[in-house]
């Protein structure tokens, strides 16, 4: 069946158009249609109108991403797939512009990947940055360049397996912190008035929570994504793979969910009425009139073709429809519904539903209403790459590099450097910095060019030594060593790229290439031999190498996690090596020995250790990571208190309820003040970031959890300043084996910061019965 | 109604897509569809048979140019409108890519602007450039990235007026030139097979005869090209503006022809069944089951609102349909013709044949078809720009650069120039070599880069002096002259570029700039009081300025016309000064005096002179141009014989037939020899032009007629070559004020070359009575 998606299904998904808005002036076919070019009707309203005029087959035409519209009523084609994870991005929707050098529309402002944006740990940044994408894609699309409706920028599955091609897609392991990244996100997109009814929730872009549910492997040992069937208990559902999805739905207001390639327990997310109606619509309030349910794309095929959980394509796609996909991001609908309608396995009202529910967010997103009277349809190609915007990519891809190692404060480099000396992979590149789904930068700068940015007195020297992967070459090691022998500085820029590490691609070790390895070295034991400064090594790329040799290893002076930074990739990263700016992100996930994977299957979704099993993430690995979750380094010394807080009784009954209700990730349980004082000498800002510790309820417990976070910027030397950290329930609620989230009374000692470098510690105690505070959602799961 | 033209229809009609094929798989939508998979049914019974599946408002969503498909059918969203003039161009159908530096479809070979090919009076070139731009659309198409249906690259109006912002388009003034070019033209685009019914009459790509009729203006006093009213004699419809259509649908079997904006002696073309029906289909042939009708890009709705030929947008649908067009690019079909079929103004069984044709042409593109069996679907990246095409770019460039002045044999510039000066505001430009409807060039190179890569060992100066057009700055004009003072050879490279003369903006005057002008005599005067070097001047730009002033400056040793040259422009140009090429190109329009244009306003159609009227073109301008049509020097000397041809007695019937038949254009009245010979000193090529002189039948005489020409490939110095120049019927005839070509008996004057430059005459003699060679089709034209 390749030759389905080969053809018909995926590479018409893909195709690329323009975007157009549709007239409302007077005599226009639409101006005829009652409702929908009048403002002040609801939205679903004027959607229903608008489709219902469709006939069948237009309606069978238009269920697809790649949607012909409806000419004949002035209904202009639509491209339901833009992309814009850290910036706009190229994707089917997007159309970036060649031609002479004074085009417009030829790049985007490309913020640092996801997973840098974890290392920040900064909700407030991660509005900021949505809200510029945002406006970045309205500009695109007043041009005629992007859709409005985006297939981002929420990979919001946990990185639970370090392997994982998309795991820098994501903000990292922690699904208290996904879950705050995601509702900051879908604020920053869709914008002010997406939560305000009484300004008519108008939407700047719609965004979409992907991908549901249990997505986070590329490959495994029999397949691929499209055919893998992740085995999942409640408990782990509950714990790690539905908080996030919740609150991008509910709390976020997400206009779209996408349903994800996999199946979960035997059943393909796209074909659940459990996860779409029950979960989805039902308890997380997604049956908002403007919402609708996407697959990803070709996921409805493989209901059928992947998971054989259909007999054919027609039965599929009938499958799919009646679960609640309402867009086929693919072929399957528009083909197959026709067949479907006929065989009765649907029925033309849901189709007309799932359409209707499209429309309706492109009602929102003012699609009809007149362009004079919207701010939004006002911006230009002015308004991308904004001064303000390029200042944001710049200091966010600042927040989130990662000093993990600084033997006798090696960073930041002495003043006045007379020779610096590049080696490694990364040298001399300049668009690998970029990670997936990106779109072109307005500029992007080597880092030997930016080098002699930062330093323009200093001789610059470079040579690349070995490539990312592939043999080491003697010659070419020792060209590089002696390149360095009178250097006062040397920096070694290298990792992982695209090649290693990308959608369709994950990776099969976690060790540090081979090549680079050896020559990273090499290069130390030359500088320690000859008495010279220490070396520098940064390490780009999404996924975390083990470390290991590079922390023991003396003469390898620091380390720099820089992740995949973006456009001011390396003015940013040698402004941190210069001390021009202080380092303060956290690594957001856990940094594994390689032999981390030895006999441990990609697919094997268990969370918690067992014989033989080594458990996942910083909650539940049982061995001791080369560097842990949250650890992150600093150019000054930080003290710490925590004052005790309240002991808090337990609520009798649980306070989680329906959709409009209060919840349990809304009802605090302490408001822990932190006082943070800078006591070294240059000033910083400061990852606050604070976990539990606890044995309350039924064993296992998790080593640590983290319950809140939040940054102190720019505190100066000597200054201390007072935070306040919110605990939720929710955050303190762990899940038994039927998926119900407990709070349990007892003991909780909260810990600032990782155990190597806590800052300080209190308790905190609940008293009362253990209460369900999050119960599961019951429904048919088969 | 201007809201409608820019919101609704034209921005519909200009959205990009990218372009897929459909699927013939196994269990495809169509594969369940009788015959249309099948290659070895006729095309019109494929298209047919699938056409017939559409509902009637599928059929109406799929009648404009941004066409939607019908996805549950299979078939994909197409984009009818791609550009490809001299070379793959931006437009609504070509999408080229940007993104990082290794991107593939960037670029495409960009040739010289047709009327560079114009000067070349070389058809073997013509149709070898377009079997290029074809391999390049295929390559691109199978990226996704263009149509197969072009609407290029065939603008064959004449160029009537020298004011006509798109004259530059077209291969100049003369019809018997013009229709030779586009014979050549379609067959080198539809490819070898198109022709050859046993082949299956397959096409490369589709090629569109625009803009059908009698559109060869912008502006006109009272209005644009959307509204203008031509008119026009059937004398001069007969000998002007039909012969070409009639070569391209008839001879070169164009798939498409497009109808124009303006109206012609009041009834708009897209709605006149006499010049689709009676005209083209009936009597050129253009009724295979594969031809369509294209209106260009509003057309439709301009026969309302440009022409108020019908009460409203409905009607002009109607009536448009109903006359023969069958493609509307723009969205007034989609949009109108449900109305229209309920008004009973037009019926189903039209609509269904008009997009039945569209289908049939992609059948016969092989859209449909496996594409394992189809070597065009095989072509990638990898062909565009091959080193071949990139040099037939150069080549044609070189074949179309015209001497116009070389006093004292100022070119080519003595052999070790040490120091060269380009002043002039062509100087340090790059993408303004294109002209109309160009995609981006693989690489770009100013005159200043490329004198210093033909001229290694010199020193290159350069300075503006003044811009294309605005003030004349004496400051600037001081330091350009003082640039030049010690200079062995200077350039002045100026002229007009698309701030003067482009689509939608016809020129004002034909003079020079007076900005430049001045600047040149400054230079040219200070070249000779110092006794230097007298200046060369190139003249860039597709439309002629009247050079007298420079003619008659002795101090200007050169005028080069350069033209539009496209991606090799530079090079070519500083290649012919060097001496390293030699120029044969031949002005392919009259150069009139700038007074020309006094009182004459463009819309005057007229040929023929009359008292206050100059009269057009140079069979019937009155006046004494500043250099003639055919005009272009050589840097060596030529001489030549005509043998004189035997008698012809003129047949006593009538020769032309049907489509089917043998016409005028194909019957030869004499085979003409000339002998050319090489009697200077370099290698050359030879343009030979034989015109014919005459006063038989009817008054008024043109003053001479071009009727035939050939090309004399690289003849060394010395060598003498023996070629054949065919006179057919139809380069004889002459229409009557009824619109019929008569072939009258008399004596004929055959002249090779110029006035200037005869290097031959003879007499030809036709015997018997005058016949009506080519009648007049009757019809109703109303």
């Amino acid at each position: 069946m390749l030759f389905r998606r080969g053809i018909t299904l995926s590479s018409l998904a893909r195709m690329h158009l323009s975007f157009s808005f549709p007239s409302c002036a007077p005599d226009s076919p639409l101006s005829k249609i009652p409702d929908i070019c009048d403002p002040t009707i609801p939205f679903y309203t004027r959607a229903t109108s608008l489709v219902n005029q469709f006939t069948t087959e237009e309606l069978l035409n238009n269920t697809i991403n790649y949607a012909p519209g409806v000419p004949r009523l002035g209904i202009p084609n639509y491209q339901w797939w833009t992309e814009a994870l850290h910036g706009v991005a190229k994707s089917p929707g997007v159309n970036f512009d060649l031609s002479d050098p004074h085009a417009e529309f030829t790049s985007a402002t490309q913020f640092p990947q996801t997973i840098n944006l974890g290392a920040t740990f900064d909700d407030d940044l991660y509005q900021q940055i949505a809200s510029v994408i945002a406006s970045e894609v309205r500009a695109y699309n007043n041009a005629g360049k992007a859709g409005l409706n985006l297939y981002s920028p929420l990979n919001i599955n946990c990185f639970r397996d370090p392997r994982w091609g998309r795991g820098q897609e994501t903000v990292g392991e922690d699904p208290l912190h996904m879950s705050r990244f995601a509702v900051s996100i879908v604020h920053g997109l869709q914008g002010p008035h997406a939560q305000n009814e009484a300004e008519g929730n108008k939407l700047t872009v719609a965004a979409t929570c992907k991908h549901f549910l249990a997505y986070d492997l590329e490959q495994y040992d029999r397949g691929e994504r499209y055919q893998f069937d992740a085995i999942v208990s409640k408990q782990d559902l509950s714990d790690f793979h539905l908080p996030q999805f919740r609150a991008c739905v509910r709390d976020g207001g997400a206009t779209t969910l996408m349903t994800s390639y996999n199946a979960v327990n035997n059943v393909p997310p796209s074909a659940s009425k459990y996860y779409l109606q029950t979960l989805a619509r039902q308890a997380w309030g997604l049956d908002k009139t403007h919402n609708y349910v996407t697959s990803d794309c070709d996921a409805v095929a493989n209901v059928y073709d992947g998971h054989r959980y259909a007999q054919n394509y027609v039965e599929a796609a009938a499958k799919s429809i009646n679960a609640g996909t309402d867009l086929d991001c693919g072929a399957t609908y528009s083909e197959n519904l026709g067949a479907a309608l006929k065989q009765k396995l649907t029925d033309i009202a849901t189709i007309r539903r799932a359409v209707i529910r499209m429309y309706a967010s492109l009602v929102r997103l003012g699609y009809f209403d007149d362009p004079a009277s919207q701010p939004l349809r006002q911006l230009t190609w002015k308004d991308v790459n904004s001064p303000s915007s390029q200042r944001l990519a710049y200091t966010s891809a600042l927040s989130s590099i990662t000093l993990l190692k600084n033997l006798d404060s090696t960073l930041p480099i002495k003043q006045k450097p007379t020779k610096i000396a590049i080696i490694g992979p990364y040298t001399n590149v300049s668009t690998s910095f970029s990670g997936n789904y990106a779109g072109p930068a307005a500029f992007n700068m080597t880092m030997v060019h930016a080098a002699s940015q930062v330093f323009p007195d200093a001789k610059i020297v470079w040579v690349n030594g070995t490539d990312i992967s592939g043999p080491y070459i003697p010659s070419d090691a020792q060209d590089a060593v002696k390149l360095t022998s009178d250097a006062d500085s040397v920096v070694f820029a290298g990792g992982i790229d695209a090649s290693i590490e990308r959608e369709s691609h994950d990776r099969k070790d976690i060790a540090w290439p081979p090549n680079q390895l050896r020559l990273i070295h090499e290069l130390s034991q030359s500088r320690k031999k000859d008495k010279k400064s220490k070396l520098v090594v940064v390490q780009f790329g999404g996924g975390q190498l083990d470390g290991a040799s590079l922390k023991s290893d003396d003469a390898v002076g620091a380390l720099v996690w820089a992740g995949y930074p973006g456009q001011s990739a390396s003015l940013a990263v040698w402004d941190i090596l210069a001390g021009k700016a202080v380092p303060a992100g956290r690594l957001p996930v856990t940094q594994y020995p390689a032999s981390y994977i030895d006999g441990l299957p990609e697919s094997a979704m268990s969370l918690r250790p067992k014989a033989g099993y080594p458990g996942r993430t910083y909650k539940w690995y049982k061995g001791v990571p080369t560097y842990p979750f949250g650890h992150g380094l600093h150019y000054t010394t930080f003290s710490a208190s925590l004052a005790k807080p309240q002991p808090y009784a337990i609520p009798t009954t649980p306070a989680a309820k329906g959709p409009e209700g209060v919840h349990a990730e809304h009802i605090s349980v302490a408001d822990v003040q932190a006082n943070i004082k800078n006591t070294g000498k240059v000033a910083s800002d400061y990852t606050a970031l604070l976990f539990a510790r606890h044995s309350n309820g039924p064993a296992p417990y998790p080593r640590k959890t983290l319950v809140g976070y939040t940054k102190v910027k720019n505190l100066s030397a000597g200054e201390e300043s007072s935070v306040t950290i919110k605990i939720t329930q929710a955050a303190l609620a762990r899940a038994d084996e039927e998926g119900n989230q407990f709070l349990y009374p007892g003991s909780y000692q909260l810990e600032l910061d990782t155990e190597e470098h806590r800052l300080a510690s209190t308790t905190l105690v609940l008293t009362g019965e253990a209460v369900n505070v999050i119960p599961w959602v019951s429904g048919d799961m088969s």
